[in-house]
């Protein structure tokens, strides 16, 4: 087994009993003289330490794993597989497969459509970089990528939040062509970013961002979209640039008596209610999935036809108009490689690949756990990454996976990325043929498909089991919804971030530490707090410290434990109870210590020594006993008061406590 | 007791034996029918649980303990007493302890002077600010602060850091006054910072970087200064800004020609070997500290005269030449108190302030643990933040602890801070009467006495202890030494935070996971990489998991788990063993899980589902148990798959391991 250690180890006495097994009693237990030593684990090299910390670090579901005990061509096919998963799944492709993915990308390509020129609008973007993002990157993913269920194309949160980052640096309506040129360079640089994080394997990085944060985050940002939206709903000409709530409502009621357009409301609100009833349909029937996931489309060309007809556009509904036909042009040459704005590109670029990032290895293990599949989390990075560099130079902009896309997509039976080509053949006929039978489609139209979109974000469910579960999850989520709401979305985001790294290092700097009492009848000592039939032991104190001593606790652990004492000792004066003489601090769940954890036990050691008190260790682990040794800790505080067991230590020095 | 939970608990069936202990087995066992159920401990009050948390985190030392049951009056007294604890020592103040501290003070005056008018040197500051920051800080700090061994006043790398980041904002040559209304700026800011982290209890964000990294900061920085010296050493004029040991060796080689003034070499080198030397004997015999002691203000007289006498200032000699005489003048009306510079003295302030409150509360702590008293670390930064906001209205700079001479303090005998007081004294003496005296004084010995100052900084031994005990904290120390050395103070200082930081962030995303198996006669089930008689429980997987379950591990610990699983899969193939059934996580060392954690829990219930493997839940601690019945995922795993041990376990789900 290549986990076990095949060298020896330097065990210290080990007597084993030689007697025969006696079955008569219920518990076994051992014969009296059968003790166990605290073993101390051979010593790795430091090369052999380092190669086993990264590997863990880096490497933990070993990806390279089938690679073993193959021979030289055949690695260079799985390496060329790896690369290009469609090359393995390629193979095994039927029609029947084919049938599945055909419908599923039929139905995501109708979904997709009228939400791509909607958010384009939202990144500030012409319509048609939003279709364009709906051809190209998809077409590279499926090439690349692993998820079979994913759907990719631009998503709410990423535009808007690309639209805001771009909209600070430049004036999208002023500047336009320059916009355009920067929102590639961001594209260039998420691609960038994503591709790096997913290569040096350093994809954790994405787990530092607190699930509670992130439902926080994305209920603000849905809310914020929600409100953009009412812009085009409510056909308002003159509204803020600003995306938080005060903002935005003080915009629609100061227009609400000559900016409402009642035509346009009249068409948006109607349209609204029937997708939200297909979408309530679907949700009590799931087979119905179907019909929630044509409404959008159904919306757009009843109502293309209803403004077509009825001159709408006269009557003050604005409508898309034009939406330029074609396929992708290249791009290579808008990107800024030089200047002030590929610093700016960098910064938006990062920011954004980083939440698209999230959003898409989210989708990808959700939908790799239903299936139950593995998923490489890294790799997936570098498809993605890929697929967005590719796109910034084909005049995309970011794309990742959208939820809802990919829940239809999975509802409406993909089996492959191949439903991804199909959506990305239909994109490309609707760039072709249909744009011209846009030009009348309302944008109350778009902004009403966009509500219906996001309201899937808000996850009131999430919410409520992170308020039963854990508070100060709760104030992490809240934190970052109402920053979002509030303030601006890269605010919100700052504060789910910084919330998330507050939480990690207050966990690190106060552990739990806990007074142990002996459960009667048994050998087993638990904390007095959760067990109160957990008894102390009479001039015992008995700390269990339930984590690894570190410079970050060290200090703090320390001051704990013997404040644990000072409580005991002033209890002990009141109930005239025998005084203190042994410290026993069980170190099981210490996985490890460092040198200021050590100066830590140091002092402690010399405190209690001044009060004639004998520290003793118990259950030191496999790092913290060599560390102990290194340091010559072990040899100040003595051999013999290391334990392998609180029972043990409790036991060898105080007798009596058999006797309970 | 008042931690002890007096509300009754939920407990579960709890069956205790009802016969008297039997006396005759050794190891006592308990009837068969004891059985301990996992107890839920009673449901805080979201407030209760909050108040509980801010105690943890921000008073962990119970710093009102002593408030309790007092009389209002006596409440009063003790208040005013905390904030000046000068009137509770004073009380007891008495002619011996006079004695001790007149000689400690007379001591660390005559090593502070010719010290102080070197740091501000360092700082780029006329002396005479140097000796006005060792007369009224450590009059302030005595009647504020608490530790009774620490000496105050300017120290070498707070000199240091704050000259190199003044210097990057204004030369100190062309506006001399901007140059010091900044230094007093950042210095009043300096103090705020400290005031605001002590007031708010915020006195663990110090512990945020770690002991390796400041023993490398603490080196680098020494190693900057002495280099910095050379040029008053050796007696060169044209000298490099930058810090970093490149710069300053080429500017010393390119003047060695030209550059290089005898006679100054002679006298810096001369004393230089003369404190060295004294400083070895001090080593050798404690007795004789007080020969080290002197020896830079001997070598400061002897050279002064010297240069008297000799003219040695018309050969090239540098000399301090003019010390403004007299006392401190206010400096309230020089604070930026708007405009740019409050920006840049605020973040100035605030770098410096806190670098300056990493040493005086490791001074502090150092000594209180070794005269054994206790030592409130926020309210010791109170007394500095408010030593160095009167400083700075004084026309001093941020003073704090220093190492030296708070050690020759101890070893000279002080009682009380009041050592700190003559201290100030002598430097009043000094300021109104002795200045004129320094005027021959070579700025050579001035570099020397500093070399000899900043050498005992460099702590090998605590380098070589590091490079023992854990390999990571060497990196961290070496990395902020040669960012240091190499590059500058400031990035010297980013790189030992970045590299704590990383620390704590790599710590916390990959805790250890351990198989544990059986030790044979007993009960008692340990790592199998630590205890190779452990033996594995056929058909039954039991993982422990070292560690909190939050979002930054959750994902990796499931798929670690799940890669334990497929390693024994593996391994039992091979071995033809039976398939295993059951999945046993021990939780003890599981101090806490967030909605994260219940979700890794919850897809790792799911795929075992599929394998068809039963997850079991042994010994989960009381806030883990109370979480996972708040999600209801003790109902989805059921109540009878969670045990209080994992010996329990493994008996309810596989009796024949009785028979081992």
């Amino acid at each position: 087994m290549s986990k076990r250690f095949s060298g020896e180890l330097e065990m210290k006495e080990t007597e084993i009993a030689s007697g025969p097994p006696s079955r008569r009693h219920a518990n076994k237990v051992a014969p009296a003289d059968a003790k166990y030593k605290v073993g101390v684990p051979p010593k790795l090299s430091l090369f052999e330490e380092f190669k086993s910390t990264v590997k863990e670090t880096f490497f933990p579901d070993e990806p390279l794993r089938s690679f073993r005990d193959q021979s030289k061509s055949r690695k260079f096919v799985m390496g060329l597989e790896a690369v290009f998963p469609i090359l393995s799944w390629g193979r095994d492709y039927n029609l029947t497969k084919f049938k599945g993915d055909l419908i599923a990308g039929l139905t995501i390509a109708s979904l997709c459509i009228p939400q791509d020129i909607g958010y384009a609008k939202l990144a500030r973007l012409p319509a048609q970089n939003g279709l364009y993002s709906s051809f190209v990157p998809p077409l590279v993913y499926a090439f690349m990528g692993s998820s079979r269920d994913i759907a990719i194309g631009p998503v709410a949160v990423v535009s808007l939040l690309l639209g805001g980052m771009l909209e600070n640096e430049i004036d999208p309506e002023k500047n336009k062509s320059e916009f355009l040129r920067l929102a590639f360079t961001a594209t260039f640089f998420a691609g960038v970013t994503q591709i790096v994080l997913g290569f040096f394997r350093l994809g954790f990085v994405i787990e530092f961002l607190s699930h509670a944060a992130i439902v926080g985050f994305m209920g603000g940002a849905a809310v914020t979209i929600a409100l953009q939206q009412l812009k085009g709903l409510l056909g308002i000409k003159d509204f803020t640039k600003k995306t938080d709530i005060v903002s935005v409502m003080r915009s629609v009621w100061s227009s609400v008596h000559h900016g409402w357009n009642w035509q346009t409301i009249l068409i948006g609100i109607s349209f609204l209610c029937f997708m939200l009833l297909t979408k309530y349909i679907a949700k009590k029937n799931k087979k119905l999935f179907w019909v929630s996931a044509i409404s959008p489309l159904i919306s757009v060309v009843l109502s293309t036809f209803f403004v077509y007809v009825t001159h709408a556009n006269k009557h003050g509904v604005a409508i898309v108009n034009h939406i330029k036909k074609g396929v992708n042009p290249p791009s290579v040459n808008e990107i800024y490689f030089t200047g002030d704005y590929l610093a700016k590109g960098f910064r938006i670029g990062l920011v954004c690949g980083m939440v698209a990032l999230t959003e898409a290895v989210a989708i990808g293990r959700t939908f790799a756990s239903m299936r139950d599949y593995q998923l490489d989390g890294n790799k997936e990075m570098v498809a993605l990454g890929t697929m967005n560099i590719v796109g910034s130079m084909t005049s995309c902009y970011v794309a990742t996976g959208s939820f809802s896309r990919s829940a239809v997509n999975f509802m409406a039976g993909c089996h492959t990325a191949v439903s991804n080509i199909v959506m990305s053949c239909v994109v490309l006929l609707t760039l072709e043929l249909i744009t011209p039978l846009f030009k009348y489609t309302p944008n109350a139209i778009l902004a009403s498909i966009i509500i219906c979109a996001v309201i899937g974000l808000i996850d009131i469910e999430a919410v409520i089991l992170i308020w039963r579960v854990d508070k100060s999850d709760f104030i992490a989520c809240m934190g970052a919804f109402f920053g979002v709401v509030f303030i601006s979305v890269e605010i919100g985001l700052l504060i789910a971030v910084a919330i998330s790294f507050a939480k990690i290092l207050l966990q690190v700097t106060r552990p739990r530490t806990a007074v142990l009492g002996k459960l009667p009848w048994t050998n087993v000592y638990r904390n007095i707090q959760q067990y109160p039939e957990a008894t102390r032991v009479p001039g015992i104190l008995i700390v269990r410290v339930d984590s690894a001593i570190y410079f970050s606790n060290s200090n703090y652990i320390k001051e704990r434990i013997l404040r644990w004492l000072i409580d005991e000792e002033e209890f002990n004066k009141e109930k005239n109870q025998p005084k203190i003489q042994h410290l026993i601090v069980e170190m099981s769940p210490v996985t490890d210590i460092d040198t200021s954890g050590i100066h830590a036990l140091e002092e402690l050691y010399r405190a209690l020594e001044k009060k004639e008190i004998q520290l003793i260790l118990a259950n030191p682990g496999p790092v913290v006993i060599g560390k102990l040794h290194d340091s010559k800790f072990a040899d100040v505080i003595g051999e013999d008061n290391i334990f392998p067991s609180v029972a043990d230590a409790v036991q060898a020095r105080d007798p009596k406590t058999e006797e309970l």
